[in-house]
């Protein structure tokens, strides 16, 4: 294998995929990037077998050369220094010359660098996914969904399957749901689907749907989803980005969710977060982050944390509307901020259902979104 | 104790002295803010007995009223909470009063916050410096002074000294030298002061010097200096900065400073730099951080760095000037790096008497700073 390559290109394709190689691989060739060179594309994977990552750079790109071919082949580098030299490199170009055994030469204007390259043979063998039915979704939507929901999942290895993200697709509509026990997410949007196009319990981990945020441009891009048996595709530009399927049957969330409630208010989202972080902030010393909520007789609502050792922060607020019974209750500050932090709307409503049900928060600016935080049962 | 002050000067008086307050105080009112209000001044104030930072607000400030004195008093408030909730306050004001026991209240919009002040008696004492003479040298020489040191001051407390950086002042000439017997830094400048005015074996904790230098602006201000009998003042704008001079005698390392070489190179800084930050790269990996340096006959010299898993990075680069001895010589690339870094010249002298003698960098375009690297014993 001998080419030479532009090494921004280069460059920009080693970061895409590089999130995909094992930080501290069980075998090194997991903690490696495998370049594949024919003349048409150089292609760079990695895989840490939970996610792979593929990115394709196209040899010429509209009269421009890109890479210039001298033999194809392929090669296995450690991801994490070939990542960072290349970034430092002196000249534009690039070579890469593999030799005998796959030991790998790079040059560029007077560095050489000499590297152990390993076997492509022995990385692993991305999933072959037959091209199923093809669901495409707005780059910038699927993002927001993520942001909407993975706040809400497991960070406990405890229960695998509350780690992911639950995506149903039914007669057009993709549904997100995430829950840790403790807190729940859920976020829809109307999809270019077929009606018979379905699927369901697909869950797949937050950490992973996170790093596949960060390959997504933030505008004009269309993500192709593809999904298989245990295996998710995503398609985003030039990028190829396999997931695997969580294990598991993911627990009907939809029983704990209250239709009817006891009190139901309006609130400004911008007051009640400012409101609620500076509750926080006292909540947080005594390590439970308990905030209460009061309602009050004249429209206001009062929000209070209390620490023996620093004091005691009161917050009052007025409510845009309040209808129902009186109301105390008390819950996670850090829930609540997690929430109203990703809450696309000028205005929300609460409603609750009692001291000790969930408590539900929606946007008033559309119904896509939807929120639900147990409460604290407390002694006061 | 009770005033109404605007929000930014509490805000920005409250970052200021913060950073001296312990995070993990031996005794509660070491990790406090200590406010002590009179008609002419709020003062704030926090010191974990190693440095003490005082930060002094003016009521009136032509014209405009900053604070509103109501009641004369003091109180000592807990840093980390205070100087966050003070951030995140809704109103432009704030009002504070202290009533029993220290009891604070704090009032913003509608916000109240209650706080277990504590008694400022038992607040340290701040060490009472007599008006000595005063060195006075602009801001911006300061921190540049202390950034091109503070890289070689040791980060053992094994030989506390070292952690210091020494400063001496003779004959109108201020002396910085660090070093961690690695290393060593070193950084003069002419001040405006009496041929009388001396002192010497001045040694401020590296840690504390960071502190300080965060503390002045980056332009258009003077920092008066006060040198006491074990301690140092630094007045800043309306800040006053007091540190420990660190105990013990300071060793004498003009010694260790080859006057002649048996080799010397000019090179151009940014093209080492980045030879030897790619050399850095694979050589970390052995952890060893290692790079060798060779002189080549064609004017020429080779950086290289190896590692037995990774594989050999070369670099070569063309000298501005060579003469003398040829030479192949092994050092520390952080070291190289980190003076480097603070080089502020476009070419760089390096003199070399050896193998296995101190290695020698020294700016092109002035003669203020000087830093010395040992070089490594290698069996290659």
């Amino acid at each position: 294998m001998k080419l030479t390559i532009s090494k921004n290109e280069l460059n920009d394709a080693i970061q895409q995929v590089a999130k995909a190689a094992s930080a501290r691989p069980a075998i090194p060739i997991l903690g490696g990037i495998k370049i594949d060179v024919n003349h048409q594309f150089v292609t760079l994977t990695a895989s840490d077998t939970d996610i792979s990552i593929q990115s394709f750079i196209t040899v010429e790109q509209e009269d421009l050369v890109i890479a210039t071919i001298e033999k194809p082949g392929s090669v296995v580098l450690p991801s994490k220094f070939f990542a960072e030299i290349v970034k430092k490199l002196p000249s534009d170009q690039v070579v890469i010359e593999v030799g005998a055994n796959f030991q790998t030469t790079i040059r560029s204007g007077s560095t050489e660098i000499q590297m152990v390259g390993l076997d492509p043979e022995e990385f692993p063998v991305l999933p072959s996914i037959e091209q199923n039915e093809v669901l495409q979704v707005p780059g910038d939507l699927i993002k927001a969904m993520i942001r909407q929901t993975i706040l809400a999942a497991s960070t406990s290895e405890q229960t695998p399957i509350l780690t992911g993200v639950l995506w149903n697709l039914h007669d057009g509509e993709l549904k997100f749901v995430a829950t840790d026990r403790h807190r729940l997410a859920s976020r829809t949007t109307k999809v270019d689907a077929e009606s018979s196009f379905n699927f369901s319990n697909v869950v797949i981990a937050a950490r992973t749907l996170n790093e596949l945020s960060r390959l997504i441009p933030d505008q004009n891009t269309v993500v192709d989803i593809v999904v298989a048996d245990n295996q998710v595709l995503f398609k985003v530009d030039n990028i190829l980005f396999y997931t695997r399927i969580l294990d598991g049957t993911y627990p009907d969330t939809s029983k704990i969710i209250p239709q009817v409630f006891e009190t139901e208010l309006v609130l400004d989202t911008k007051n009640l977060t400012d409101a609620i972080d500076r509750a926080y902030l006292m909540s947080r010393e005594e390590k439970t982050n308990i905030v209460r909520l009061t309602t009050m007789d004249d429209g206001m609502i009062e929000i209070s944390s209390s620490s023996t050792e620093l004091g005691r922060v009161t917050e009052q607020l007025e409510a845009s509307s309040m209808t129902g019974q009186p109301l105390r209750i008390a819950f996670n500050s850090k829930y609540m901020l997690d929430v109203l932090k990703v809450l696309d709307s000028e205005k929300l409503f609460i409603g609750f259902t009692g001291a000790m049900r969930p408590i539900i928060i929606r946007p008033m600016d559309h119904d896509y979104s939807m929120y639900v935080i147990l409460p604290y049962r407390t002694t006061s």
